[in-house]
């Protein structure tokens, strides 16, 4: 039998270690043999020694080998699946997974939830009346045959070791580890059975990869585990610098997700999520073109006929907030920069978001960005609107968003939010 | 107040911690605030980041403000002791304690157990019938004050703080970190109370510290460190490849230290011992000459009355060990080489060490070394004695000394085992 304190310091001076050490790591760690203070020791020499190739594919895959693997094979459709590494008012699933589902595929969103500034896709959707995140494995693919299209919770049996390694990375400072977070994320999307996978890698201001070298980085990490696991996957790297859309927040978020779907969408959105969707159509080997499903509104049915399947009522009126406040232009000029971490910490604050997993979260609170970067502003005109039902809590949004808004003299140079497709 | 999460990830990532900081996470660790994981995620990156010395110092001064500090003003002498980084057969305290003494010094040897491969101080002491480790801060003081010198166990009340963290080091694969490794020793002999300090740390195959680059690190940052605190501190680097003397064990070390204080020590023990008592008397302020006092035997009657004053017996016999077999020469030749750690590992093998700190230890396991590097050797001549009250511990001994005993042609050229003096 291995021994623990050997394998960390074998991983510590930058020794490789076999599949079988690895194995018997995540194993240990699970029954207890390995305590948590060891797992955090041998995750912060990780961080620093990185995992090779061969490493991360064990580590994967004794991460999916912990818990169960969805049978998604008996549908007739394709099945493809996104995920987003996390932005300010990314609401793209909301929209893609019906998108995508009009276009021929069948798309298992399995989600999380949203924990520091970035929201939650379930979150968002749970401001609806009546929808349920946590639906069984029969009723995922129930919902899934029925409309090509689910959003829910990936439920415990996925992956629990990666659920209970996530939590420990959590509180020991060792989440920005590119092996760890590429094998957290493929483990889940591997174990959930869909045969092709796009990942949407922020890179910015508002991103959990703030340059451009490691979002590519962990971009072909994922992509290559994904492929090695035969799961068709690509990635393409998107700019996080401004919120996406106008809308921070939950209700708020399902509001402009609707609006999007009708086909009256902001640009940046339907520009991110057009992209997403082609490349979601081509790795399932359709032929369909998402631009006209989301042009001609039938989309919007196939998100109705989704909510409802899962309990909930696409016609009943969402959560607004009972009190709203709004900062407004300090100058003359273009607005250059709103930056996405402040506006996403603001929206947290306000209640949108949770700085624990325990907490709950505030249907109505968020921002709205009435103005963009590229929008010529006045001084006194309203930049953002800012909602909550708890209005001591107005000071505090205001302190993250100190400097968020920069105007300068001259019309920002347009940029395309897609910089580059990976795999 | 500072965040555990924060406080990991401005280390991890290469930022200095304030000595607020550094406070506030060792009270914290204390108290509980902070979870044994997270104060192993912050060892594992000091283990690679490192502590600057205004943090090393704000290390080891929350260590020695989480107890007591002894106060040993009130003695006529001067007060000094040694520390030894640790090695295979270094019963050295034994001989250099009552030596000191007799030269005028008050020696105050708190000192520890073995683990592993290197043996302790106190589990020697204790193959004498009656001897005690453990002494009132009021004996300590007593003993001192009549003999003029102690060999004791370090008491629960010094730096608590240290040995929780210590404890918590050796589980996690972050022993081996130089600042902690300093921190440690030092903030326990700063909380001790001794005027001056000499660092025997030991360089080579048989010692922590493998290179001579480390080793004149490690005692440069104890040097630094104690010197911070006004107590005069110095170093000596002595080589560790082969035992020291003869004896490896716990009773034979013993009888080999007795028949050192009686003048008839092997030259290797006596070189060290003489270099570290000439060091000792020199920063006491003391100009007696250590070689007088270890040839005329006078030494040896302090020691009988330290051993006596803790509850022993020095005339009594000390356990010998039931069964015998013996290591040979393969060949004719010189022998080269003497793998001190191979030995080391052996005669823990055989019963003398402990491997968890629960474990008890046999008193009169061992080994002899019948040949010493330099010695000429006999095909089938014994080279080594090992002894054990378990038969059934023999098989694995002998595995680890596989390729302990080099012999060659040509006799060695001596070399001096005292390296370098540092400060």
């Amino acid at each position: 039998m291995p021994d623990a304190v050997d394998l960390i310091r074998s991983k510590r001076d930058g020794g490789q270690l076999s599949a079988a050490d690895i194995r018997w790591l995540i194993a240990a760690y699970t029954t207890g043999t390995i305590a948590d203070e060891q797992m955090a020791a041998l995750l912060m020499a990780i961080y620093f020694r990185g995992l090779a190739a061969d490493e991360l594919m064990a580590w994967t895959d004794a991460m999916i080998s912990s818990g169960e693997r969805l049978e998604l094979g008996g549908l007739a459709a394709p099945t493809v699946d996104k995920h987003s590494t996390g932005g300010v008012g990314d609401k793209v699933s909301l929209i893609l997974a019906p998108l995508v589902a009009r276009c021929g595929a069948a798309v298992p969103q399995l989600s999380g939830r949203g924990l520091g500034h970035t929201g939650g896709t379930l979150d968002k959707l749970e401001s609806i009346p009546g929808w349920r995140a946590s639906l069984s494995n029969a009723e995922i693919g129930a919902v899934l045959a029925a409309t090509g299209c689910v959003i829910c919770a990936a439920g415990d049996g996925l992956a629990p070791a990666d659920r209970r390694l996530y939590a420990l990375r959590d509180v020991t400072g060792t989440v920005e580890s590119i092996p760890l977070i590429a094998s957290s994320i493929m483990s889940k999307k591997i174990a959930e059975g869909t045969g092709s996978l796009v990942l949407d890698v922020k890179v910015g201001r508002g991103a959990f990869m703030q340059d451009l070298a490691s979002a590519r980085q962990l971009a072909q990490t994922m992509v290559d585990l994904g492929n090695a696991y035969g799961v068709r996957t690509s990635a393409l790297l998107t700019r996080m610098d401004a919120p996406l859309g106008r809308a921070v927040g939950n209700a708020v978020e399902v509001e402009e997700s609707v609006e999007t779907l009708r086909g009256h969408g902001p640009a940046d959105l339907v520009e991110v999520t057009l992209a997403l969707a082609a490349e979601m159509v081509r790795l399932a080997g359709l032929s369909a073109d998402p631009a006209d499903a989301l042009a001609d509104g039938s989309a919007l049915e196939r998100y109705c006929e989704m909510i409802k399947a899962q309990g909930g009522d696409p016609e009943a009126p969402l959560p607004s907030a009972r009190h709203t406040e709004f900062v407004t232009a300090q100058s003359q000029g273009w607005l250059q920069r709103l930056d996405a971490r402040a506006v996403g910490v603001a929206a947290w604050r306000l209640g949108a978001g949770r700085a624990r997993k325990e907490d709950a979260v505030s249907a109505s609170a968020g921002i709205i960005c009435l103005a963009k970067p590229g929008d010529e502003v006045a001084p006194g005109q309203p930049v953002l609107e800012l909602r909550t039902d708890d209005p001591g809590k107005f000071d505090r949004a205001r302190e993250a968003l100190a400097g968020a808004v920069g105007i300068g003299p001259d019309a920002p140079e347009p940029a395309g939010l897609v910089l580059e497709r990976i795999g």
